[in-house]
């Protein structure tokens, strides 16, 4: 664990922060008038620690798994649907998929551990920890070795690709159960508040599930150390942990990650608690209409980019949150500077 | 202006609303979790009347402008700064410019009435009613034939050039106090709440701005006939008709348009109190930081796609529009469908 977690880099420095602040200054527009695009800008150099980065490459990577405590019916859709899903983003028609193309991202699916045969693709990365992680309401969901092995997975991906922006997105029937109960877990929250609809329980289903979260922290509270990685193992899920690990690596590359909807924002949180320097390298990409998703960034001091009510996963909202952070970086680049446009500043 | 203003038609039609949902609900995903990007679909193919439709062009029109109650003192910048800025984006260095090159988008600047001489370009449209509007402290900004003038000018540019989808953005300094002006008159406001900072008014130069707006407002009321024409005519500026005959041009093609910030916002309130069937049309942006925009959009009941503090105008915010717009129509088009995919849908 300590080489993932220890030796992340602070990204703020006061000199290279007063550079980039005087560049965006100087460019053709009253200043602050681009609002959150500047903010951007600031995030984006600090990060790479040079006020010239720019974005050419940009990836997202979808983290799949199963899910145990779909045996709870908790979920609305059967659990084939996440390998259905995944073959269904390597062939272009999952949304994700489309958006991507069109955004100009590179994307890969990353199979963390999904019950059944994933043929192999080139948009594939197949490193399965398990067919599915264990029932959480009855045991814990991973053993510690497990664990540490999808964090380890995530964290070498980010490691071993370049890229100047990253971005995730998750797949995988019953995951937003999992991601409630550890909100639960590790903001000591009332697991009742965390769970939504996911992808639509209602009725019958959005019993069983809040009686899964609410009967699951509490079988698992008593136990746990009190560290995310703990939480992880009991309640989470091997994308869950993979998304984390991958954080950190982007983290400890300093290039900053999207996140998406609210469970890439559990696997945030966990990483935030790994190390809370990590914060600095997450741009959150919008707020869901999953029902805690908007408490959960509140707690986490995040601001997200947009508000579209969007629920779906995948890595669609991290899309849209990287065409801004693009554009936001493209006009840093290519806009003109009052000097050099012959544009009158204000006199003040 | 009848033939503007009539024969605008409801994009409402029940039989083709039900066929793009049933499309929407076969794709691969939970049932509305695209959550407003569905809601953009429904609206851009109702407009279109097709639900086959589909983007491949989008243009955005800057529309330009100098404003003479800039001799009141109201703006941080000498009003040289428009034609300065014009230049700037037919240069390419204008934040607008950088983020449609950006985005694919093709874009012209129309000079509705610059004070210079603004060389041609081929980005340049160049329709100019007059050099300046005039102190509308003092007098009508322009009169009524000018004011037809300019709204034709938009209307025909709509009408002339195909997109599948348009995007406005302004450039004049001085048009926040002449939009301000026009908010206050036409939505009954106490001007003192619709005047904001503009590019970045303070002190002395809020304080004139504000009693520009407000004596402008008391100067006109008495005698206005309450149409959004002769409003236009005594606190208007160029650009803003030429925005408003831009929009009824759009509407009449069937073609919908994206607002931008404020003063896109103001010139859309006058085409939708001149005919309220344009609303159907407008797509608005975002909602930036000047101080009154946020309750315009209420008071239309224009639901904003992104909140990023810009306040920048030139359609800055209308490009990360179109983005987005383009991105769930590409959601519509692209994904795959539950049984064209083998994936299983829920049961209900």
């Amino acid at each position: 664990m300590d080489k993932m977690v220890k030796g992340i880099e602070n990204p703020s420095d006061e000199e290279k922060q007063r550079l980039i602040q005087e560049r965006l200054d100087n460019l053709t527009k009253p200043k602050g008038s681009l609002g959150y695009l500047e903010s951007l800008v600031l995030q984006y150099c600090l990060c790479r620690g040079d006020e010239n980065s720019c974005i050419n490459k940009k990836m997202l990577y979808v983290f799949s798994g199963d899910h145990g405590i779909t045996e709870e019916g908790v979920a609305p859709y059967p659990k084939d649907v996440t390998i259905q899903m995944v073959r269904n983003m390597l062939d272009g028609g999952a949304a994700v998929s489309v958006m991507c193309q069109m955004a100009g991202v590179q994307y890969k699916v990353v199979n963390m551990g999904i019950d059944g045969n994933v043929e192999s693709h080139s948009h594939l990365l197949s490193y399965p920890v398990a067919p599915c992680t264990k029932n959480f309401s009855k045991e814990s969901a991973m053993t510690n070795d497990q664990c540490l092995q999808a964090l380890e997975t995530g964290y070498s991906i980010a490691l071993s690709i370049h890229s100047d922006l990253y971005a995730i997105g998750e797949m995988g029937i019953g995951n937003t159960t999992s991601a409630s109960a550890l909100a639960a877990l590790l903001l000591n929250e009332n697991p009742e508040k965390t769970v939504g609809m996911g992808t639509g329980a209602t009725g019958s289903v959005m019993r069983r599930k809040k009686n899964a979260v609410v009967n699951s922290v509490k079988f698992h509270q008593s136990n746990w150390d009190g560290s995310a990685f703990d939480a992880l193992a009991r309640l989470g899920g091997f994308e869950i942990a993979g998304m984390t690990g991958f954080i950190l690596g982007c983290s400890k590359k300093r290039i900053p990650v999207i996140i998406d909807g609210f469970i890439t924002s559990v696997s945030a949180l966990c990483a935030v608690k790994m190390n809370p320097v990590v914060k600095n390298y997450l741009i959150f990409s919008h707020v869901s209409d999953e029902q805690y998703h908007n408490e959960l960034l509140n707690k986490m001091d995040a601001r997200p980019l947009i508000n579209l009510g969007m629920r779906l996963g995948e890595g669609t909202g991290a899309v849209l949150g990287i065409q801004i952070v693009e554009q936001a970086m493209a006009c840093y680049h290519g806009m003109a500077t009052f000097s050099g446009a012959g544009v009158s500043n204000r006199d003040n």
